[in-house]
């Protein structure tokens, strides 16, 4: 009863939003501007695809620094800077100040907005202090804090115009993601999946910052958002209850699948689009069934939250490969046939190409050769044929399952590949690691690690990289070139009509290769790990390429936070532990021209 | 009786020397090679000149970034980089990790030493958590700990080879200063003239870290190492207790006169100088006299220890005139005649030249206008004409004394200058700021602040501008040009044989101009503000300038320590909160080559 009240609550919230709202309009007209950099991901498709090329594939290789900023806050760095007419907005972990700077004056700073959060907050974050950057929309900038806070700050002069508080740390919710304009409303996910957090997303009023709707990961339909006979997963309905249904007892209220990875959306289609994490706790055995809707990419209606079609990559996770990864959007030849793709590299290697319309598997190949878990992805029933030996929940509680490829970060990350529709290629930034796993019993305490697994790291059998910039054929599911790196690929990449691709290194490297080859034509080394994101954008005429220093996130947690156990981080300390023979921390923007 | 045990004491130990030492002829060989950065200044001469041409006054302007290293740490960034071969040594403020990178691979991290040093050391430092930098000598990087520890590591490897300890932070004694490694020696100063610590220089062996002998600053002949008879004061012998003779009572016992600035070395005069800070307290009530010898240059028999001449600059200081800036050694014509000079920018104001091998007084004259505590120095005696309206003692305690010009942190601060023998200016970065001083009584506890004065700090009359950058005529005595700054500038500069100068700025523009006429030439925004010292040296063939950024120090310490207060940080708070609208901590070495 409660739920239905709820579910007929979120519905008419929905129904009585205007239709058009301004926001959106704006972002869509900025997003079309290339001198602009409006959204994390650059535009809502999550291609990362600039269409400058001031800077292309003949001259990129005389690249040098414009201006720097040190944001005088050390751990990792991840999301990169929005470019709004004359002014650039960067973000730090926390305390996760945000800072207006001057394009006209070298970075000065115009204002700096720094929440009060409580420390306490910084040891409920499972994989380091980050923050994925802030979002822009009808004149406000949106900040996303650490202790959950959503904050709307004017984007002119940094005053608060309204707060929404989105969990409670002391339950383990906390925010890294970054904030998604849709509408007129503001898009929030959740992290915490390492605390037992059940996932949810939530709209709240772009205008005043009131929630509007929240849709669960898993729960009863009035939670979820589900409608039993209209949601569909691979095209058939989702029958009722399908977020508790394949659970057992009431473990799906402490069920994980955060959602704190990148958002994208379709205007035509008017759909939201996003993954949710892994099921609680790590040990399967205390979890037996699908867990649904864990591992699941959602397209749902933004204005009211309910979901149109549901896929779930990976169900009854043993490896802790989080679905969150970005979602991109693009119309390109699938097999033969032009399709609007959805097009998602996910951390259980698979690289999936749906039908975004539908929700229809077209792809799922490895984009890591490295893969082993799974011996490919039955295409009628989506489900990833699993390889026993790989299986944690398989060799039982207390056995340390050795050799899994990937590693529980994933053949790739939240790190945002970018799709550069000149060549058709997709351009991801990936991780080349292994695990070892041994789950074991837990039990749950609110706002307490709820993980129960022992797991450690290292690089794939035969050789000794942890990462590859690959070029991936979404339409044929194919590695095109791959460009080996010693360390895992964490920073976000920028494909551009310059015909050049951007990434950064944990090593600190800012690269730019050939979008056609893969042949390395630039590489600067910046004050620390790069696990930004590389943007572009143009000012007076002249482009600029804007990327975020600061190592750190799960894959340089030793160095963030000073740990030193192999097992430590949830097993990435042992495996980047050379990484302190290349960088230290330091949070530091840099801006690159050309002479 | 003691006292003239420890004086035969300390001459038979430097007696039992051997007379040629490996380091002296080896850092002689060395600072001729324009290749490498053997000394935080450069040189012996403390010229902070490199007779590098290939960047230059003519292609300055395309200088570019070549590479940059985060060091990990906060707070300001005071010294530069060494560069010995293939190696460049680095280091940070407390903890004071050391860092040997690699020059053949873009700084990647060859060896780290970071010491455990006790956090309560930190409140203990008047002026921000800075170290000024490494010395080398005979394979070994040595390292002044802000804990007083100095610490020797192999230059290969970073494996400690003997520590020593030059003083205890529970009562006050820091180390902030940069090690100076002469003969088989290594010269150590301490830091701490506001917790009433009596200043002295030890020498440490440069084999294994045993004190060879210590000069204190005030106190009995036996502990200053002055020779009543043969010890002089402009020609004048000092007679006996002169240390002593000034002071009222035991005050000279927690007097001060520490010595935490720059060294220098004149191998054919054997003589090595430095300067003493202020006489403690701040209120000059409580230590009637002349205060002896605070306020002083010091010529020292390196081997020994005992001075051959001092000349106090600043009797019975009012304004905090620490007189411990550098001190450069230049054979340059004086009044028409050639002279083996001594050229030192005090902070009260004065440019002094001196001929170094007799401590006569050659030249003392204004190098900013606004300088208005004395009118003049009186040639004979030596001593400054103090102005009543800003003697601190002649108003009084607990009056406080407005309009003082310059500041307590002088017309210059440590941040060294640098002499071009090809344009014959020293070229000098400067404060432009004044003050008013409220003395009041204050007793002594040790390791606690022992001050006795409330500041306030502002830009000198007639602009908002808080410093110049300067080139100096020392033979005359005169400002060739000046170009002003919104802030002061706290970096070092360096000249080359490019006829260029380089110097930072707080907001964080490293500079280039014209060594003739001071034309900008070029400027770069680095990450953070700069208080550190602009270095050069070449490597395969190429020329490069480094420097550390990361703001700081007295003038940045309302952003490194966070205070607000006007009148926090002895006075400096209030003058430079505008910093905080251009940039950020972080320490971030940024390296320059041309195309």
């Amino acid at each position: 009863m409660r739920g239905t009240t709820k579910l007929a609550l979120a519905l008419s919230a929905g129904l009585m939003l205007p239709a058009a709202a301004m926001a959106n309009e704006e972002l869509l007209k900025m997003e079309k501007d290339p001198a602009l950099w409006s959204q994390p991901a650059g535009n809502y498709a999550n291609t990362r695809y600039s269409e400058l090329s001031e800077i292309n594939a003949g001259n990129v290789g005389s690249l040098k620094v414009a201006w720097t900023f040190s944001t005088g806050v050390l751990r990792g760095h991840e999301g990169g800077p929005l470019v709004i007419g004359d002014t650039m907005y960067i973000h730090a972990p926390f305390p996760n100040t945000v800072f207006a700077l001057d394009l006209n004056d070298n970075g000065r700073i115009i204002w700096k907005y720094e929440p009060k959060q409580d420390p306490d907050t910084i040891p409920v974050m499972c994989c380091d202090t980050v923050n994925r950057g802030v979002a822009y929309g009808d004149g406000k900038i949106i900040l996303h804090q650490a202790d959950t806070t959503v904050v709307a700050l004017d984007a002119k002069t940094g005053a608060v115009v309204w707060k929404a508080v989105n969990g409670d740390p002391k339950s383990g919710s906390t925010g890294t993601s970054s904030p998604f304009v849709v509408k007129d409303k503001v898009i929030i996910g959740i992290s915490g999946g390492e605390f037992g957090v059940r996932g949810s997303v939530t709209a709240y009023s772009l205008a005043d910052g009131k929630q509007v709707w929240r849709g669960y990961s898993m729960g009863p339909d009035a939670d979820t958002l589900l409608d039993p006979a209209k949601t569909t997963h691979l095209g058939q309905p989702v029958g009722k209850d399908s977020g508790t249904a394949t659970w057992e007892g009431d473990q799906w209220k402490i069920g994980g699948g955060t959602t704190w990875g990148w958002y994208s959306y379709d205007p035509a289609l008017d759909l939201l689009y996003y993954g949710s994490g892994n099921p609680s706790t790590w040990n399967p055995a205390q979890r037996p069934g699908d867990n649904r809707w864990s591992m699941t990419v959602f397209a749902r209606n933004p204005d009211t939250g309910m979901a149109k079609w549901v896929y779930q990559m990976t169900p009854h996770d043993e490896w802790d490969y989080d679905g969150i990864n970005e979602m991109i959007l693009a119309d390109i030849p699938v097999k033969g046939a032009d399709r609007k793709a959805l097009v998602h590299f996910d951390r259980n290697g698979f690289g999936y190409t749906l039908d975004r319309v539908t929700g229809e598997l077209l792809v799922a190949e490895k984009f890591d050769p490295a893969v082993n878990w799974a011996t490919h992805v039955d295409m009628k029933t989506g489900r990833p044929q699993v390889v026993d030996q790989y299986s944690t929940h398989a060799q039982g509680e207390d056995v340390n399952t050795k050799g899994i490829c990937p590693a529980a970060l994933g053949s790739k990350d939240q790190q945002p590949a970018t799709f550069s529709p000149r060549t058709g290629l997709f351009y991801v930034p990936t991780n080349h690691v292994c695990m070892d796993y041994e789950p074991f019993r837990v039990s749950y305490t609110a706002g307490q690690p709820y993980v129960g697994a022992t797991l450690s790291m290292y690089p794939a059998p035969g050789g000794t990289h942890l990462g590859n910039f690959i070029a991936w054929d979404a339409g044929e599911g194919k590695i095109v070139w791959s460009n080996p790196e010693p360390f895992s690929v964490w920073s976000g990449a920028l494909s551009t009509a310059g015909d050049v691709v951007f990434y950064g290194t944990l090593e600190g490297y800012l690269k730019a290769v050939d979008a056609k080859t893969g042949k390395e034509l630039y590489k600067f080394k910046t004050p620390s790990g790069i696990i930004g994101n590389v943007n572009t954008y143009m000012h007076k005429g002249k482009q600029y390429v804007a990327v975020l220093s600061g190592v750190g996130g799960w894959a340089g947690i030793g160095m963030a936070a000073g740990l030193t156990e192999d097992t430590a981080g949830l097993g990435a300390v042992g495996a980047y532990k050379a990484l302190s023979n290349y960088t230290q921390l330091g949070g530091v923007l840099t801006v690159f021209t050309l002479p």
